[in-house]
């Protein structure tokens, strides 16, 4: 039996989102049936509502930072049970055979991951995200939110804070390492948070110093305004890691030549336009430019499980469904801090 | 007391190399004097002598592939003999107080590594390279090439060698790796041969399949040519290391799709203009964009070693000093298989 969600959908490409109702799979042996109590916005929903990466399929629930309790559970789920407090992320399955997927990768999954949200599944229908009162999904692409994590502060490490734990993990951020995070917004200060707790140096990279007191509580060692041109003669070859949580098209040149000898600067972010780097930019000495998107399923419970111990989470602007238009003219303004979240609740209420 | 050198210099940005003679310094307590048996043309030289990358000084003599005998040792030499067989690369002098001199990657050097031409010295004068007769150099810039290589072929493993095999030392080429080389010229059959010994599985990417039977020979197990579109579907994430030997501006993303998850595209040209490279080609499956320029002293004596043992060496063709700007015209039109190297001995004849 399906049942039918409240939702928050744009019913077209650029136009606002209206509350509205989805249908739910019916629960599928493997299923976990979830109320949401918590969905973040993450900048993503915004290109993808606003159709700026194209392809997007409309009516379209956004939310990929979801927070809430099982409601129900199929015959076989073994991992969950009714009451349990769990979170979905940027997806809800993979094809499960890859390597990638057989390494623990499913973000790498070769055939694709099935994004919680405007990806097609096989019988055609399109995937609707956590802007909405309940969602189904697999258990094996369901996580389990700690006892010391709060839901709403704890929704948006499903995308922002796996998106820069797994890159800080990889390029083995800790103790002698000197991190450099680019934008304190919804994922950067998710990132001083992490390479901090990690026992790294951190160092925040902002336009301005205008958010340098939080950027100092939440870690760093240092903060420098990239809008001060002695920023990049203080800070060269200074990181041995460089996270950019920046999707506007920087002078990746210059960060380039903050790297360290073996240095890496990491973009998570999608700019618009390709990025020009100077091969002499690479070769002298010897940095790298990568990427990296989001974390598998047992990274993602390894960084929820290390937030809570560290008392870690996001800090939150909590909001209606009413809101979220509003919201999102602000996110792209970048006036937030330092991530909003939906209280779905507020779904709930009668208007 | 100074000694004077025959030479091919130019004396002019642009203008041809012309035979003339040059100055070398009085031999230092820590100085090796070398009689110049061989010396390489790399692409570099003609960048520098044709001032394409600009700030080159004039009268300039080129040549940083040296091979020789040892004709006088300093007072505090220890490491070498007259009479032994000795090669000199790209550098010189460093300033071996750094992390990167320290760690043996002198050629990283913060302060700069001294280049064996074109590079300032503090007492204002400028080093001149190895289209010469002599050289006088400190010992610990000077290679002892292994009785196993001919002084001819070894001359070009000394930029052209070293370029290529520290980076797939770096990034681990051997047993149960892929790795692609990006053109079959000077560096690219150097790659290929040392990526094979090293037991990596190797594919060389060719414009064309003509040079397919010597790509064969020196050990790649693939051979694609990258004019038939078909290669980047069949080669799709097929690589763990991509090493890019071609200094024309190539489509980066296209090869960055041939990159398996966690494998790495280094650069070791210098393309003119910057690489336009997309994020979305490096988050997805988090492949990394690099670049990596020549090897510090110890890793270049363990490339001759491992050349010697291996029965390896650069594919030449012995021109004379008259043909050098002929060979340079040949570069350029990648006329060569696969290293022009000049036979020093034909500039000790009187004209």
């Amino acid at each position: 039996m399906t049942t039918t969600a409240i939702a928050y959908a744009a019913p077209a490409a650029k136009a606002p989102l209206e509350k509205t109702t989805i249908t739910r799979r019916e629960l599928g042996p493997h299923d976990v049936a979830i109320d949401i109590a918590y969905a973040g916005i993450c900048h993503s929903d915004i290109h993808t509502v606003r159709d700026e990466w194209g392809q997007a399929h409309y009516p379209l629930t956004p939310g990929h930072e979801i927070s809430g309790h099982v409601t129900a559970v199929g015959a076989d789920v073994s991992r969950y049970a009714v009451g349990d407090r769990v979170g979905v992320g940027v997806m809800v399955d993979s094809c499960r055979e890859c390597p990638a997927c057989r390494d623990g990768e499913e973000n790498y999954c070769e055939e694709g991951m099935v994004g919680t949200y405007d990806a097609e599944l096989p019988n055609g229908e399109i995937t609707q995200g956590g802007y909405s009162t309940a969602i189904v999904v697999d258990e094996n692409y369901v996580l389990r939110i700690p006892e010391g994590l709060d839901l709403d502060a704890a929704a948006p490490l499903l995308c922002a804070g796996i998106t820069v734990y797994s890159p800080l993990r990889h390029w083995k951020a800790g103790p002698g390492t000197r991190v450099a995070v680019i934008g304190l917004g919804g994922l950067g200060h998710m990132a001083v948070k992490f390479a901090a707790a990690l026992g790294a140096e951190v160092t925040v990279l902002s336009q301005s110093l205008s958010k340098e007191a939080d950027g100092r509580r939440m870690g760093a060692a240092h903060y420098y305004a990239t809008n001060d041109p002695a920023t990049f003669e203080t800070c060269k070859r200074s990181f041995d890691l460089i996270i950019n949580t920046v999707s506007a098209n920087l002078d990746i040149d210059d960060y380039l030549e903050l790297l360290d000898r073996n240095g890496t600067l990491v973009e998570v972010g999608l700019p618009e336009n390709p990025i020009p780097v100077k091969a002499g930019s690479l070769i002298n000495p010897r940095v790298s430019l990568s990427g990296s998107m989001i974390g598998g399923i047992a990274e993602t419970q390894e960084m929820l499980d290390f937030a809570a111990a560290h008392g870690l989470a996001s800090e939150i602007e909590v909001i209606s469904g009413e809101q979220i238009n509003e919201a999102y003219d602000r996110v792209v303004a970048s006036d937030v801090r330092f991530r909003f979240v939906i209280d779905i609740d507020t779904l709930r209420t009668a208007h």
